[in-house]
């Protein structure tokens, strides 16, 4: 693929090297589909790159994003800590032998007895966005430490943010004062600027809040000493980003301008940059179907859809890049046409890509192969149990 | 619950008599929420409405709707024929002793090796809508019998329906043609209106673009004999519908209309309109939260969300009525707030209802329970797999 240069969206698929696709077609070849092929190496250069690039941060790997075993295993290997949404992610964790004092619990929404489960098997450390969590880690995780969740706009991100997490900065100091009336450790601020965040700005505007809470903080007589900023580093999908360098650079510009040479402790929550390079979706053409003798575009019905994995394209949210056989589906290479991409099921929803045409070979057929790339994360674990009978996606993880 | 015509929603629970709900609320009291728990009562009675109010229709449930083994033994033994969406969906069927010839393959999108798999097990009537289509049925199932979707509008319908299938009403005569050069049987045509469709209108449009696809075939030398009218009546959600009565006097007259003594065999689909009054999914309050000063809603999260079955909230589509204990939760019996809904997971997509304003009593507390009703469609089987960690929903089911 020594042609990529020629390729409309170049920075999309740089990291599947030829050699690497050669070797995902010969694994694939007596494989059925629909499945998903996740090549390990690339998560732990990913880890690697990103060890190198926050020598400043602690990196919690945000299990939900991929938590299959192998994935798990590598990266706790490797020394990573990780974020955990649920007991059963804690569980899961346990299991394969990750130590508890590596974990975070960062979801702000969790039961009593949930916060009880973590707090008795040995998490000290819990996310906060609201009164009433604050009293009930106070009951059951008597002593924690407590970080809480700072409201973003989600402004320039590709996966939508809603005022479903965080709070006000405000709120936040408040939050912190009656932490330490609970006798919790009021220990931080977090925040999330979205998922895929394109606009690097957005945790200049993170970090100003944080530091203004921390200053608030202090003139209550709490000392703030973490920031944990969540997620949001970007992936490979169809959209340039910038490289993860420059966020690197950038936020580390952020974080010294904020903070000057008290940079307090930092934690990453890396779930999509993490992995979603490291999954290539292989499916099927079923069927090519030119709809109306008016219609512009053909449909093409892939062998998997929103409901077994793809769940991230609700309102084309997502846009993965799409290799045809050949790794060449570029414009020039061979005869092209728009389409709409559409899901197997017999739900009308399960249209992947409508608005935004993909171009795919005019002579596109029954059983031709695509490879839906940087699809390692937020799909095999979204995928649903048996919808219009259809298995969950299934997994193949490479080394 | 003699109080329910005060309700701002009366059709929407009046299935739900008070004895079942004080019954529903018995079994739950020491079960582990989320769960759905369906009553196979509520399905007979739906079942044997459809059959009394349609006598000129066979049913086909579409199993798709609700997979649950003891909802297909119900129907099975009650003399319903089933719409499959795939090879799952028959292999389950037969394991479970239906008769292969109970079946109809509704799929437009199938791949050859399934639609040899049908034809070997002895599946002979399959829907279409596109030539590559018939082809493959011409090859895998030779002299099958075919009916081509046409394309529907949808307006009026609470979920949303693309232009994912079916075909113009002149490409389907042309289809049809061609079924017949592939020596497949033409056999009829389908449509659906779109699932939860209010506009009872829908089916007069659609009954007379296939009126037109009859005679135009006729003037071909083929003579059709089937419409299967898809689902799209309705289940009871807050936004009142007309009775079952009025739909199928309806569809009943504008038959008649369009064929006047010669009506086709008919063939209805219900899913939804069959299952969804038996399901009540019972969730539980994990947290209310007041974000900001200046708001006037707070955010109640619940133990189950989009990704947890209840992933017809997308775009807030579907709106089910929900209970509190008392199954009093209306206006004027306790002091009422409006909220937003939201669920457990970590991902900001997991908003349930944020536009339309559900009113919950002010003192909600955690460990609350609401009683989601009419989700017995479309819940258990869109369940994620584990995302988060959170295993799909448990279903427990009730005679």
């Amino acid at each position: 693929m020594n042609d990529i240069p020629e390729d409309p969206y170049p920075s999309a698929f740089s990291y599947l090297t030829s050699d690497e696709f050669e070797r995902l077609k010969a694994f694939s070849k007596d494989k059925q589909t629909p499945f998903l092929y996740i090549n390990l190496s690339t998560i732990e250069k990913e880890y690697d790159e990103l060890v190198g690039l926050f020598p400043f941060a602690s990196i919690y790997y945000a299990i939900k994003a991929n938590p299959e075993k192998q994935v798990i295993d590598l990266l706790s290997k490797k020394g990573s800590c990780f974020d955990v949404a649920s007991i059963y992610e804690i569980n899961q964790l346990l299991d394969q032998g990750v130590n508890i004092d590596k974990m975070s619990y960062g979801n702000t929404i969790k039961k009593s007895e949930d916060i009880a489960y973590a707090y008795s098997k040995g998490i000290r450390i819990y996310a906060s966005d609201s009164y009433m969590d604050l009293e009930k880690i106070a009951k059951n995780a008597p002593g924690s430490k407590v970080y809480i969740r700072l409201l973003s706009e989600g402004v320039g991100a590709d996966w939508p943010l809603s005022k479903k997490f965080g709070t006000t900065k405000d709120i936040a100091v408040d939050l912190l004062v009656k932490a330490k009336s609970l006798g919790l450790i009021p220990y931080g601020v977090s925040f999330h600027v979205g998922s895929q965040q394109r606009n690097i700005q957005s945790w200049d505007e993170a970090l100003t809040k944080c530091k203004y809470v921390f200053d608030k903080a202090k003139e209550s007589g709490i000392e703030l000493k973490l920031i944990n900023m969540g997620g949001g580093l970007p992936s490979s999908y169809i959209k340039a980003t910038e490289e993860m360098k420059v966020y690197a650079e950038s936020i580390k510009e952020f974080l010294t301008k904020n903070f000057g040479e008290n940079i307090p402790e930092i934690i990453i929550e890396p779930g999509r940059s993490m992995v979603a390079d490291s999954g290539v979706l292989v499916t099927e053409v079923i069927l090519v179907s030119h709809k109306e003798n008016e219609d512009k575009f053909d449909w093409v019905y892939l062998d998997t859809g929103k409901f077994g994995g793809l769940i991230e394209t609700i309102d084309e949210s997502i846009k993965y890049p799409i290799f045809t056989e050949d790794g060449k589906n570029k414009i020039g290479t061979v005869a092209q046409k728009e389409v709409i991409l559409a899901g197997p099921t017999c739900d009308s929803a399960d249209v992947l890509y409508e608005k935004y045409k993909y171009k795919l070979p005019e002579d596109l057929k029954e059983g031709d192969r695509l490879y839906i790339l940087t699809t390692g994360a937020y799909t095999n674990t979204y995928s649903s149990v048996y919808f219009n009978g259809f298995p969950p996606l299934k997994v193949y993880i490479a080394d």
